[in-house]
């Protein structure tokens, strides 16, 4: 049985996450990969996820089932259009569409069953503060009360190290650096999916603000884009 | 269409949350229920927070489907032995088994997704810090670092009233409190299940930590007790 630590890092089957998981590796952590069925309209980011996390060998892979359309209001999963080809600018003047109410919340909080249950004290998430902002639940302070409240619903631990830790290495980098970290660790983005509105193939549409995104995270950073895209 | 505020109330179909229900209806809220179908052994629960909902009087009914199966690591939905005829003293030495790992988090994270798509800004729960200490997640600092965390995960308020609030109107009071206050407000006991072990009939089995201490409220508040027994 290994000795390394545990870690649960929630696992989209997108760019973000599956460089996270990388990371988790690097850093030394056994990884616990995290998948929701959520009602997403788009299943292949399941299938992605799951290609991700046997191509970079994490210990264990759960997804869990739940409903989100239980309560709709998103566009990721009721029938509202994704918008396509906005400017940056655009994108980043309010909440989007795309937000689902409480995602990160409700997945941090099976991420911390898991934990809990697997004995792992490092929860990864791979979301972005500077890429876009439109999401209130992707904010540093978001995510540093988040860590508080986890402390105080679980066993304490008795010195820091033993405490939960919310990781989020993402943070403060852009796409292009996100990019550039993952092809050193391996990571095989051709795998990935990050587009809001890709076909049964899997393939991305390439308007969708996390197409423009992603592949103007490519272009600065000067590797191949290896995404594929709808013809 | 009401002009009443509206609230999003926990509603498992114990004692608890059906007291709760009453009270967030006394304040003058439009109650929106939220239950969950979340691998328990006992479905009966459900049947509960049906009858209680149509007889208070809410105006609408959730029930949303998660599997907390998914990972283990509990009584209540694992097939671990309910504990039965503890003393008062030895249910309050440690974590139970019957805790279910994050359960109120998970449970409120659902919450607050049901109260943004509703524009509810008040989410009601029925946790109790005196009659039962063993849960980590029932403590009045956790609710409290949950609230701030939900503040920012969702849009803000311009004033105090406008934020999110976590509201927790039996978190100080004792069971014997509960049933005293519920009573007054027309809540049928009868109705509801606090027992952790339960036949098909959604008889209780007068004997696990609940049962105990769930007698010992109505003996305390000289009131008889309703709760439907097993022969």
């Amino acid at each position: 049985m290994s000795t390394k630590k545990k870690a649960v890092v929630l696992l989209s089957g997108g760019l973000d996450s599956a460089t996270v998981v990388a990371i988790a590796k690097d850093q030394g952590f056994d990884v616990h990969a995290l998948s929701f069925s959520y009602g997403q309209r788009h299943s292949v980011e399941l299938t992605a996820a799951d290609d991700v996390a046997k191509h970079l060998g994490v210990v264990e892979h759960k997804t869990a089932n739940l409903d989100l359309r239980t309560f709709g209001g998103s566009a990721l999963t009721d029938d509202i259009d994704v918008p396509k080809d906005r400017e940056e600018e655009t994108m980043e003047e309010d909440i989007p569409v795309t937000y689902v109410p409480a995602r990160n919340t409700i997945f941090l909080s099976f991420a911390l069953a898991y934990a809990e249950v697997v004995g792992a004290k490092d929860i990864f998430i791979g979301v972005n503060a500077l890429d876009y902002s439109g999401y209130p639940d992707c904010r540093p302070e978001y995510i540093e009360a988040y860590q508080t409240m986890a402390r105080l619903a679980t066993k304490a631990g008795v010195t820091e190290e033993e405490e939960l830790h919310i990781r989020t290495p993402l943070l403060e980098m852009s796409k292009a650096d996100i990019v550039t970290v993952g092809t050193k660790l391996g990571v095989d983005y051709a795998m990935t999916i990050s587009c809001y509105d890709p076909n049964d193939k899997g393939e991305a549409c390439g308007h969708c603000d996390s197409c423009i995104l992603r592949k103007k995270g490519f272009r600065e950073a000067e590797l191949d884009d290896p995404t594929r895209y709808q013809a």
